[in-house]
């Protein structure tokens, strides 16, 4: 019997990935080559659905990468000579922090406690960064990073580059790229894909700071250069052969969520926000790990659990529902849950239902 | 109407590949966590079927990248401190060596005209290298190197480590991998598989000089640094969010060929080799690149095309049939013909008809 995928990435498929993969085979994405027309016309698509979807500015370019995880690297190598600075309120906006130190910059960290947002109003800055790192949505503990307090990071270093992690936030939470320079996602989230795919959207300001620094000498010559993949992608071309079945299933589902609209996506996502975060409250043995209603994720839902997670992580299987325990430290004391576009509103109310009749 | 493709890689897809796919779909590889037990199920599985089927020694470790172009990166950071050898008699051979020389490293290159091979016997080396790198099978010219010539090198440098491109040779072309410390090959070539997923094979030799190289802190400190591919893969795990599907994918392909039998696979791929051969003699208007039949590549075929290639290239589409054009510089004057595990006989049989009828 299959399952119902709640884990925050990978997770539940978007509902029309079936029929996608049999186009693909009948078109044969699969057998093209990497340098013919057909595969430049299928990048394009995949292209210029993902800019109308997220509204992402003309001058703005779009690259492929083969993770997020690789983005840590790329945006250390190529954007940063010196310094940069992160904000961390959990696993992976700490990992990204840690992937700029092992690379030899000089990252400073602002940290909060677990269930807080590490914000800049307040935070003691000690160096001037060329590139500030921000984690709109952190998929280990489900904060959300309020824009206005990024705002005011910008307006105090306006020449830094701004970074901005959406892993699992896109297209759910809203972006105005005008406002960042760096910003990237991978599409086993949110897009409901398969694994294997990272998003990479620059700013022409972060081109010129990549374009400065390799004139200096100072970009680690890796086979992923920011120059060459945005060189490459004006002429929707790759620089090895990519994961052509992703993008051309990444631009299958961004059409599918243009012609649903994303305001009906971003009305769902609250909706079922409202109904964990309620659930949360009220359940006797749940407390959501963040309580401020400001920094409540709009795609990943967590909860401390009275006397662990696992019962009710068993429970919820026994019933073919799958969520997510905790992360990391947190994986025996919390549960996380998945709110991505191809989780309807049926889905999330039933789950919801199973788990006010559970008691351990 | 759907074409056939003989283009070497992407190439046309294995035979099983969409019963596999589904199969996929069924047991939601696509929406498993790759922290799950299903995954770490999935990935050993795989793991086994590539070492039954290669003969992979238990000793040598299986990693898994996200293209055979990332090996090039990988290896010269972590198993080279200053100097390596390459042999070149293509375009990939030529920007593996290249990669080593962007890293920095002093990559002596060894150089053969088109369709010869660059061979250790006779050449003049100036430096002992550390790692030694051979292509078995050039995709972009159809040479092969003969294993009797990487001998000699190895007798002459018994401590350099020996490193071996098998992209589009493995499992056609057999490999002795006792001889060889670093083996790698990307999927969508014999494999027939969706592109974005490579394959690197280490022995403990290369381990060590990984080993003995981080701890002198010479190894750039990527996000995929062998050491930790090599832990990961030792209990199923892999460091990011990885290409799941190719992965499961992988190993059902690889189960397919054992059940058919890589011997069987082997003697097939001899009979088509030798038809294309023959036809590139044979054909009035055709001459093979590689004269030298013991150069000749099991997999990748290559002639020149009297008068340019582009009208038999245009012919054959017309008949729903895809060859490849020269590559690089031979582009307009080659075409190029793969004969991979799911390309049958009678395939073959049917296009060397076809182009035996074509006249300019």
């Amino acid at each position: 019997m299959p399952q119902l995928f709640f884990v925050p990435g990978p997770s539940a498929t978007y509902f029309t990935l079936e029929d996608h993969l049999k186009s693909a085979l009948k078109e044969q994405v699969m057998a093209i080559s990497h340098r013919s027309q057909a595969f430049k016309d299928l990048y394009q698509n995949t292209q210029e659905n993902l800019r109308s979807l997220l509204e992402i500015p003309a001058e703005y370019e779009i690259v492929f990468t083969t993770s997020a995880t690789e983005v840590w690297d790329r945006m250390a190598e190529n954007l940063v000579d010196e310094t940069s600075l992160h904000f961390v309120h959990g696993s992976f906006s700490d990992k990204c922090a840690k992937a700029f130190q092992r690379l030899g910059k000089k990252a400073e960290i602002i940290t909060a406690e677990a269930g807080k947002c590490a914000k800049f109003e307040g935070a003691n800055i000690r160096q001037t960064p060329e590139l500030i790192h921000f984690t709109l949505n952190e998929t280990a503990t489900g904060v959300k990073h309020p824009y206005a307090d990024m705002q005011k990071a910008r307006e105090q270093f306006p020449n830094a580059l701004m970074a901005l992690d959406v892993v699992s936030a896109t297209p759910t939470t809203p972006i105005d790229f005008q406002q960042f320079d760096s910003v990237y996602f991978s599409v086993q989230k949110c897009f409901g894909l398969p694994s294997g795919l990272g998003v990479w959207i620059v700013s022409p300001k972060a081109i010129q700071k990549a374009e400065q620094l390799t004139a200096d000498g100072k970009v680690y010559p890796s086979y992923h250069p920011l120059l060459e993949l945005v060189e490459k992608s004006k002429v929707y071309q790759t620089i090895e052969t990519p994961n052509t079945l992703n993008i051309y299933l990444l631009g299958k589902v961004a059409e599918d969520m243009l012609r649903k609209g994303v305001t009906q996506i971003r009305r769902e996502a609250l909706y079922k926000k409202t109904l964990l975060q309620k659930l949360f409250t009220d359940h006797p043995q749940l407390s959501p790990l963040v309580t401020e209603a400001d920094l409540q994720s709009d795609t990943v839902a967590v909860a401390n659990v009275e006397g662990g997670s696992a019962p009710l992580i068993e429970y919820l299987k026994s019933k073919q529902m799958v969520i997510g325990a905790g992360y990391g430290k947190a994986k025996a004391s919390q549960i996380r849950i998945a709110n991505f576009p191809t989780h309807s509103k049926e889905q999330i109310e039933y789950l919801v239902d199973l788990i006010m009749e559970w008691r351990i």
